[in-house]
């Protein structure tokens, strides 16, 4: 179902993902080669550019006409791969898409600048739009996820991490790009408020879906398919739904267990298995399912807002992919 | 002289520095704690506010009434932190204003995730403007910056950096972003063309005057005075004009005696002295003096483009002022 999904997306979308790439290497405006060195490193190593095509999807959704969406739509993938490569950088991760991360190869100070430049990148392009409400979106986006990240970051290793506290962090860290994604497509139209915030809240319960199940991925993929370390949240003292569920569920010794491991930096790989297998009987990764196919409904539900057109399709599609991906 | 000046220009300008103060504090608009307490660690660590006050001076030079100059000044203060947060992380560097550095009291993650978020809120506010012209250059300094100090990262320790090379890093990373300031002042006033080059030229040789100044500063000034370490570029490996003049003007036997102490990333105090010491004789700090002197007079010319004035005449104590500090 999932390869099938797949497919069914990538060959609607696939005219628009050759035009985002050659927007992507045209509008880079480096000015020294070793910044599109190091942002094309990560830039070109395979992401999905699901942000740009929500953007662009939701544009040609409300009836865009204006020739500038691709363009536009740079925005969100290189504002993206600036917060990865400054996450990167703070969660010290060596993998990215099964590549050394940039600041593994050139080091902390270039990762960090580069990001920067991408972000300001972003923002000039943006600014391009002449909308000063699609300006405020872009750069609120920036603040909320710098938000996120160091609010994840303070409370790394904290056993008593609430779920609500969970949902706002993936929310700002996550969710208000897609949303703010899709939220500029609606606004570049000029579509009507009913519709852009459909399409806003759309975006909203995909990120939240698409976060739930990357941290489901963490416990259930295999490292070869994933392109980064399993266990890698962990081993970072990120604690996600699947483990905030399974240790409120849990009995005290399977508690203890698991708080144990949590703990424990450097664990095992047979600790990491326990776990894992404490995940799956205590309920902590069903329960994260459920929750990540809710926002996935929702997001479908707030398409109904539209008329059926293969735009909505491929949205709606988009949805459903977010929770039966691989990696 | 120098106190006087600085007296001078306090004088005139003290009411705007407290609205400018208050409205840091104010429009700040951090989720959490932490990021008001690492932004605010250098924020309200004794800056001189010269970026939002040149933006300030400026605007009210052309005539702006529009009420709202305090509030996007701020701008500048915040960009301007963003990236001495960044940059102190890419030097390694320990102090900044006689404090710790942010990244050594609450490490490099947080310092960088804090630096993305000021950007942003500089672009936030910078977008409440209305005016995509202002927004394009508040975007467009970021660019430049990041990318000078990667530049400057790239060609650390290289004996044969160009004086162009030198320049045109100094531009980037700190220039643009005093021309900046100004060229915005007039962009919210609605100044005409002429006025508005005449300020923008004024604040690139404010600001390339200012660095050069800097650049002296670390061989002329003590440490207690100056808030960081004497010496600390040459220790990074960076090559400033004083240096580049002394290396191209020196016979052999000097010449050799300054490139072993520039690579030496460890050298001792009398190794500083000896470098000092040739620095003075082959005419390096001269030569600098006389090239930030240079800008100094053409900040000053530009400033003929206006009528005489109270905020004329701050403008140029202030380029007087860039070469007379002591810090």
């Amino acid at each position: 179902m999932s390869a099938d999904l797949k497919h069914r997306i990538l060959s609607r979308v696939q005219a628009d993902l050759v035009a985002v790439e050659a927007a992507l290497r045209e509008n880079l405006g480096a000015h020294l080669p070793i910044v599109s060195d190091v942002a094309g490193h990560l830039l070109f190593s395979g992401g999905k550019r699901l942000r740009p095509l929500l953007m662009v999807l939701s544009a040609r959704l409300c009836g865009y006409g204006g020739g500038r969406e691709i363009f536009f739509s740079t925005v969100f993938e290189y504002l993206h791969t600036a917060t990865l490569l400054h996450d990167d950088l703070v969660d010290g991760a060596v993998l990215r898409r099964g590549r050394k991360a940039a600041h593994a190869v050139w080091g902390n100070e270039v990762a960090v600048l580069v990001g920067d430049f991408l972000l300001a990148r972003s923002l000039t392009i943006a600014s391009d739009t002449g909308m000063t409400d699609v300006i405020k979106v872009i750069a609120g986006i920036t603040e909320s996820m710098s938000q996120g990240e160091i609010h994840q970051l303070t409370r790394k290793k904290h056993l008593d991490l609430a779920e609500t506290e969970y949902l706002e962090i993936i929310r700002r860290k996550t969710a208000v790009l897609m949303e703010g994604a899709c939220r500029v497509g609606a606004l570049i139209s000029g579509a009507d408020e009913r519709r852009t915030a459909a399409l806003t809240a759309y975006g909203h319960h995909l990120g939240m879906a698409f976060q739930m199940a990357d941290d489901l991925l963490d416990y259930t993929a295999d490292t070869a398919i994933l392109g980064k370390t399993v266990g890698a949240d962990l081993r970072e003292g990120k604690l996600t739904l699947p483990v905030i569920r399974a240790l409120s569920a849990a009995g005290d010794d399977d508690r203890k267990t698991m708080e144990r491991i949590i703990t424990d930096g450097d664990f095992s790989v047979d600790d990491f298995n326990t776990l894992v297998g404490l995940l799956v009987s205590c309920g902590g990764i069903d329960a994260a399912r459920a929750a990540a196919e809710g926002h996935v409904n929702a997001a479908k539900a707030e398409l109904s807002a539209f008329a059926d057109s293969p735009y909505r399709d491929t949205l709606k599609d988009i949805a459903d992919y977010a929770l039966s991906r691989k990696h």
